[in-house]
């Protein structure tokens, strides 16, 4: 079967002929619709992220895939079914995180990620996984099924940021999204859903005309441009925001979020930034607003199945109109190079499999 | 009535003669016992906290006050009922934080805090308070009363600090104290108390012998000493925390906090830092941590009088040894500067009254 890797010698995407997989007990056979590419798939690329599975100098790609049950190999799933995996795997003997359902919460070094670090990925013609990390999907959501995956990292982080404010009356009115990426703009359109948030804000430094700000305008929210607007500079150029959510990966950004949050605030932390930056914060400050306006910063990463069945119903609940402009372009395997393209006219692409 | 005062052209407290008060309309009198003496109080008294009632140039100083009930006023109070009054009231109107009973969650410009900023404290014979402010006490802990608003500072802060980690399932078992003055001291004790915990850290920088690090083993805490193991070298040194409290206001800890503690844990904030200090941090260190080990940090300021509620039951929980430890000497007005001393073998001191 196709499958589309890099290897440590040759960091290029490309197709190789790889032997179709069985599945063992409790595992589906899981025939491949198509797959997401997203920031992290182009950090595993560029090697700044990510590792090649045990005892391999090849990494099948892909952690954001949509597939049909080829052979549910009597796990109670059902052929023909649509289905979207989850990306973490125990490493080893499951522990206590993944027994209770809580892969996002393992650990780091307890678990593996499929398609990123430590194990294969889902962009093959076909793959197995055990059928408890196979979510079910409506058969009509199957074409943008790839979306689970982003939009269940925003349903963690949310989940996160509001259970941090669970212990008093909070009232979130403001939101700022900082990064107008893929993930940003998902979540921009979730948070337009959710009847808490009046005001949106998207921060970029992308000058018009540009696709993903007619994206932010066409869902009400203000776009920021940080080169005019600094993250810190917000509250007064604006309004401070009730939620941040965090999605560049740039380091300052994490510090500046504390001063772009308004009293009893909470910031989502999700890009993770490389390399080893020193640099100067107001830190007095900063400490000083985070404990006498009871702010918070709250970190996250991944998402379990629990996220993924939430994310479902959210997909099916986002407007045609964002997805079909969010998803700029679907390819074939023929054209590899392209859905692996990032350019300022790409949001976010996927690959396509045709086998039958 | 003697009143303890400082005035803008005077910052040593003096007692002063005052007028008795007189409860308004849904107030009532309040005969003062005791009135604690902690670091707020220290830097209200230097001038770098809080600030004098709006058109006086005295304060009258005291926030953690117990009292008996003198004159009901028809409050639904008893006259000669215990009770412990709440340190914040509304400035002006009161805003939808006050209605709601969290005062402690207004907005800046929302509130006067007695004792500290914009209105007079309690340390005088009488006080006067909305009667919903003043909490019941028995009357078996009428002695130690004052200990009653610290100890709702960190009900509140623990209680953020588990709520932020209530979207999974947390089961913390490691914490660390940073800061072994009253708080840090007396936090510890009701850590010790919870079953969560089987290893308790208190980070300080004193040298033996010392009558803090004594309380910290009593505890069968682990002392470290900070000019020894700074607090990101904890993990290694000892282990990483779970939770860690944060209470020395030193705005290095609070980023430090990020990178001593475990996977999924948080850090609260409590110390409030003064000044304006910029310093060099490992910014995309410590971002990565937060994000990718779902790490948070959890502000926390003042407290409500469900809290305080909350602290009259942990209150009476406490050993009374590491109360007696912890109060290290109660003064007559006659020795006002004596309570308000703090040098090495100072932990926390009190002011008494002796009105009948």
């Amino acid at each position: 079967m196709d499958a589309i890797v890099v290897t440590r010698d040759d960091r290029q995407p490309r197709v190789v002929d790889r032997p179709r997989p069985e599945p063992g007990p409790g595992e589906a056979l899981v025939r491949t619709l198509r797959v997401g590419v997203d920031g992290t798939d182009h950090e595993v690329v560029a090697g700044d992220h990510g590792g090649f599975p045990d005892g391999s100098d090849e990494l099948v790609l892909g952690h954001e895939a949509v597939g049909v049950v080829a052979d549910a190999n009597g796990t109670g799933l059902t052929k023909g079914q649509v289905v979207v995996p989850t990306v973490r795997r125990p490493r080893g003997e499951p522990s206590s995180a993944f027994e209770r359902g809580e892969a996002d919460m393992a650990a780091p070094g307890d678990y593996v990620e499929r398609g990123i670090d430590g194990a294969h990925g889902f962009m093959a013609e076909y793959f197995t996984s055990p059928a408890d990390c196979l979510v079910p999907v409506p058969d009509d959501l199957a074409d943008r099924g790839f979306l689970v995956e982003p939009i269940s990292i925003t349903e963690k982080a949310l989940e996160l940021a509001f259970a941090s404010r669970s212990a008093f009356d909070w009232q979130p009115e403001t939101a700022l999204v900082l990064g107008n990426g893929s993930l940003g703009l998902l979540t921009l359109g979730m948070l337009d859903q959710r009847a808490d948030f009046e005001s949106l804000y998207c921060l970029g430094r992308r000058d018009r005309p540009d696709p993903t700000i007619d994206i932010v305008e066409e869902l009400g929210a203000t776009y920021v441009d940080s080169r005019e607007t600094p993250v810190g500079e917000i509250p007064d150029a604006h309004e401070p925001a009730d939620l941040v959510y965090e999605a560049t990966g740039h380091a300052r950004h994490a510090f500046e979020t504390v001063e772009a949050l308004a009293p009893n605030g909470v910031g989502a932390l999700l890009g993770v930034p490389a390399g080893d930056w020193r640099f100067e914060v107001a830190g007095s400050d900063i400490h000083r607003q985070l404990v006498l306006q009871n702010k918070a910063l709250v970190g996250s990463v991944n998402s379990n199945a629990g996220h993924f069945a939430a994310a479902v119903d959210t997909l099916a609940a986002l407007p045609d109109w964002l997805l079909d402009d969010v998803v700029t372009s679907v390819h074939d395997l023929g054209d590899v190079q392209a859905a692996f393209r990032d350019d300022e006219t790409t949001i976010k692409t996927a690959l396509q499999f045709h086998s039958q």
